[in-house]
């Protein structure tokens, strides 16, 4: 009889996505999910944009595309972060993807064998862990501060897994930890990986929603070596059900990430592309993503308030200077998961914390905590009721 | 210094592809594509229902969808495929894929460990061959007839290799072979794979494409063990940039099988799905199909006279009753490679056999032809060049 291979055969499905399987029944009051806020989609302007393309050339969009992406979405990618960003780069290292996940696909496909070491925040984006997971990846997690990974602690996990092939991070609004690594943190994670001959996987879907403090220069700035991989992504900015994301990628990795994605699934929809393409050429970009930092400002900071007035003596947490996520610390005493349970009687859906662990059975007092996809409404209602839920 | 991963260090790009960017080239007649005839896309269609779309409830199409697909879309094609194809299965058992080469992806990622082997018609379609080698897997080939892989040898390659986990099959209108398994030979596979505890792969994009003969029943349709992945793809018959795909999966992979898409990239495009799907609601598809087989059976036919006119002296070839291609044998004596290279100087683009083969260094006497990118003009022209190329 046929068998399930080796590195597939324990792996779970993600909490995250099964859990939103049970949030979107109705009722529920979703703080589970990842999702942006759909108020922030510009649908008036891609209603246009595509009616444009099928209006002036409708088979350009229907053809087969290149693996590397659409010429011209490449070229204004180019630019933008240039200017932007200050990231600059050969035209012929960014590669478009199908949405932000494939990129750390592609790299752990190019980058490691099975049974290598990623090195990666803990807590961390249970996608990717699990992405690193399928391909029979062993996970060393490293904990995170307040100012993001503990350098120190980095330190000593390349020391103690000289088979690790890659470090993992989400530099801005992490996911789950809400935490932005410093700058000086930036520059000791560069020298070390290049001190230790590491790649760094730069995996910043959320970097342009910050809704306080000042922009930090990514890793890949800093890039002379030629060592960091940079994934940026439309899921956050743009939507994320039209899945085009970026992977900046040092020149010598560019042929085999290439091959990667021809294998994987050839190129990325070109509509997808050209609509992301055409986004840029007929609207401000930039507008945009500081008018939508306005909406998640406000669910931000009314969630931490809330949090704050109702939950502040059994909750402890960080205020994030973005992203989409609040990485919440319950009392000790409390028991997360039944209280995770609890409020899912209460109609309230939370994530456990275990789920964004290496080791998902240790004990973890941590909820993770969305404020971009309910309503403001219901970002009071929900937290009035998980105090309510643990009495 | 970091290293490429074994399982890529040896990659090259596929053949087809990197001659893609040549025949790119102005004034380059393009036989060495496998792109559909871009008259055949429903552009008017697609046009208003992206519009439609648009107008009716934009976030729909830009919010996250689920990795197994578009529940409408799984339910029409299960519908479709019932009664067109007589394949019954569970609702579970349908999952939408970013094109058909992401089937092969994830298939290969729950089924086989690197190492293993993989059991497929020799010569196959590179894209797919090129899949299983990134995995690292070793890939065995078996000779095709002029109706499909031959059963014999097939028994023998199952015998002298144990760790074969899957054969890969593309039943109609092969990539590059042209020909179709026939009834016989289907039901014969099924059983040795029955007995043998091996998964069919069933590859088929081209299976809509016939311009000849009786429809065949899939492999699919016989599988009453659970043992038959079915590979199905919009590439050919609406458009290949949109990039939809379907796997009817047996339903102890389902749960793998979703893993494995979710962390490849998370789901595919909602818009590209939604559009597939109202697609089927708004007009006849079946009708479609139908109507853009005279378009191939009209190309087809052309080619192959010409090439019974112009190139009868050189050539053989069996004339396919569907698909895309001809794999045409030029006669011993001729230099296939030098003759290939003779063509792009007459501007004609053709894939060199050895693309298609396990060992790309092994001699090889055969050219594939695709007669649905060029015009009827070119496909004159191109066919009457090669007989010139070869004075």
């Amino acid at each position: 009889m046929f068998k399930i291979s080796d590195n597939f055969s324990n792996m779970k499905p993600s909490a995250t996505r099964e859990i939103l399987k049970v949030t979107s029944q109705p009722g529920m009051i979703a703080f589970a999910g990842g999702s942006p806020d759909t108020s922030a989609f510009p649908c008036e302007e891609v209603k246009k944009i595509s009616a444009e393309i099928f209006e002036e050339n409708p088979v350009s969009a229907l053809v087969y595309g290149v693996s590397e992406g659409y010429e011209p979405l490449r070229n204004t990618l180019k630019k933008w972060l240039e200017k932007n960003d200050n990231i600059s780069f050969d035209n012929s290292e960014i590669i478009i993807t199908s949405g932000g996940t494939q990129v750390m696909d592609l790299a752990t496909r190019v980058l490691t064998s099975k049974g290598d070491a990623v090195i990666c925040e803990e807590p961390s984006f249970i996608g990717s862990l699990n992405c690193f997971r399928s391909h029979g990846c062993r996970l060393v997690g490293v904990e995170i501060d307040d100012d993001g990974m503990n350098i120190t602690k980095l330190e000593k996990a390349i020391e103690e897994n000289p088979d690790a092939r890659f470090i993992y991070t989400i530099p801005n609004f992490q996911n789950p930890g809400g935490t932005t690594l410093s700058l000086e943190k930036r520059k000791a994670m560069y020298e070390l990986a290049k001190k230790r001959g590491l790649i760094i996987l730069e995996d910043d879907p959320y970097g342009k929603l910050r809704t306080a403090g000042e922009n930090l220069p990514s890793i890949k700035s800093m890039d002379s070596e030629g060592i960091v991989i940079y994934a940026g992504s439309f899921s956050k900015i743009l939507a994320p059900g039209i899945r085009v994301a970026y992977a900046v990628v040092p020149k010598n990795i560019v042929p085999a990430f290439t091959i990667a994605k021809q294998v994987s699934d050839v190129h990325t929809g070109v509509l997808n592309q050209m609509i992301v393409s055409r986004w840029f050429d007929e609207y401000d970009v930039d507008k945009h993503i500081f008018d939508i930092q306005k909406i998640y400002r406000r669910k931000l900071n009314l969630m931490c308030d809330c949090l704050d007035k109702y939950c502040a003596d059994f909750i402890k947490y960080v205020r994030p200077e973005g992203g989409l996520f609040i990485w919440a610390r319950l009392d000790d005493g409390i028991d997360m998961m039944q209280y995770v349970k609890k409020l899912l009687e209460y109609k309230v859906a939370v994530v456990p914390g275990t789920a964004f662990m290496i080791d998902e059975g240790a004990p973890c007092q941590y909820i993770r905590l969305n404020f971009s996809t309910p309503s403001d409404e219901n970002i009071v209602k929900g937290v009035r009721l998980m105090a309510k839920a643990l009495k």
